[in-house]
């Protein structure tokens, strides 16, 4: 919805005749979202937003978002002078943000954590799928290690696990289970980080090595991978040494995902469960 | 580490006689950060820029990170021009970055998860402690629910748990499970959320509700609390009520965290794992 009306009104409490006013859309929040698309003058931009700000707070506005993409960064300086503060920002744009209303704001916090997964892929051998990494803390030691990768913005953790053992050893998986995760802080900057360890059924068993990023892959005997020094002075690994001989024997169970729809939005999410025990319990 | 050396191989190549460089330190991966501070004209900064990059690149420097607080806006535009580009944002600085080798950047992603946590508190009187909460999508709705709230930076997910319910409820708690987890997708433009679902056990009893975002809080019974509409008619809360219950009959294990120490830093970091089962199989 174009947020025109009451403009007039605004010309002339600014006793300007041609100061044109921002696109807008309303937001579900009662506030309005601003997208810049057009190249312009820093000056200009700068009487429209005065004028556009003056319009939403005779209208009772809340939040106001200012998406500025790269190539319009010369309008960035002039918004901040009007009082609008960093709210997040990506490779090609930056998310300005502004709070009419008295008292604190509450527009949605920030992202805080990037989402990381590692695979545990056994097959009927005993074996598990293992690589070495071109580049990275591991790079040149020797270490044979899970897949692991960084989930993308918008993609399920399950898919990640999979798309991230395809890419790397073009094996094809089946999601079975969240084994455990780990939360640690200050992993870049202030960011934190969660790590999900996931197990994964393999559907096909030919390696073929992603060249860019990975030196080698392999199926690895159990016993090899748990020997390796990098394993056994790892606290973290060898937690997950733990689940996973623990999981081999089915004496083990993480969560799996349970699809949920949104009433919402057209969004699926995941609920992840412990389905073994909800089922246990159903059963009783 | 300060980067000083090679300056007047710099200023030569340069054939400038008063250009500064900016202050950087080395980071861990090969690359450079600034953390700009001092107000200056965005030419002069731009000089600078320009010399120090000669520089970087002359040393085989890799990534370049410059931060940018909100009052130094005006260089921003400045850096955008040089090739950099946004990497992260937050409400008093925007971080740019850029990269000198040949060939696509290794720097890490950005952020793209927001956290949240839900509280299961319930007492010995099969009562669960709930909320109706001053804002949000249940305001004035009647709705009584688990007491939630974002995940602050750096803060862990079991803590966030335990504040979450003191600030709402004055209620002190001592942290049990991760029960289960929902990943969401754009929760705020193209953010993804991350909801964990928490047991506490009480330590106390009397509630005293935060004025600022709480309407009301009790002890409720969980009968009375499964039979309101809103549970019945939300996938995800319906879900839970599966677990919660099976909870209680001691039918259903989530996750424990386990305190993991860091060789990297002193950050200290948590596992969360089943620990039931991890403990039942050592016993076997």
């Amino acid at each position: 919805m174009r947020s025109r009306s009451g403009m007039e009104q605004v010309l002339v409490e600014n006793e300007v005749q041609q100061v044109r006013l921002l696109d807008s859309v309303n937001d579900e929040h009662g506030g309005v979202i601003v997208e810049l698309s057009e190249s312009m003058d820093s000056k200009v931009f700068a009487s429209m937003l005065k004028a556009s700000l003056a319009l939403w707070r005779s209208q009772g506005k809340r939040g106001v978002w200012i998406k500025v993409p790269i190539e319009l960064v010369n309008l960035v300086e002039a918004a901040v002078k009007e009082g609008f503060w960093f709210h997040h920002a990506e490779p090609k744009y930056l998310m300005l943000a502004f709070w009419i209303p008295e008292g604190a704001h509450t527009l949605p916090a920030n992202a805080s954590h990037r989402v990381g997964v590692g695979a545990f892929v056994m097959n009927k051998k005993r074996e598990v799928l293992v690589v070495q990494e071109k580049s990275g803390i591991f790079q040149g030691k020797g270490v044979w290690k899970f897949p692991t990768g960084v989930v993308d913005e918008g993609e399920d953790i399950c898919a990640a696990a999979i798309r991230e053992v395809k890419e790397e050893t073009a094996i094809d998986t089946e999601f079975l289970e969240v084994l455990a995760f780990r939360q640690s802080h200050k992993s870049f900057f202030e960011k934190s980080d969660l790590f999900f360890v996931c197990m994964l059924r393999p559907l096909s068993f030919d390696i073929e090595k992603q060249e860019s990023e990975i030196e080698d892959a392999r199926w690895m005997p159990w016993d090899e991978y748990e020997a390796q020094p990098f394993v056994q002075n790892h606290e973290l690994v060898k937690h997950l040494v733990d689940i996973c001989k623990a999981k081999e024997d089915e004496a083990y169970f993480g969560f799996s995902p349970v699809p949920l729809a949104s009433k919402f939005s057209n969004e699926k999410s995941y609920l992840y469960v412990n389905d073994r025990d909800l089922k246990g319990s159903k059963v009783r």
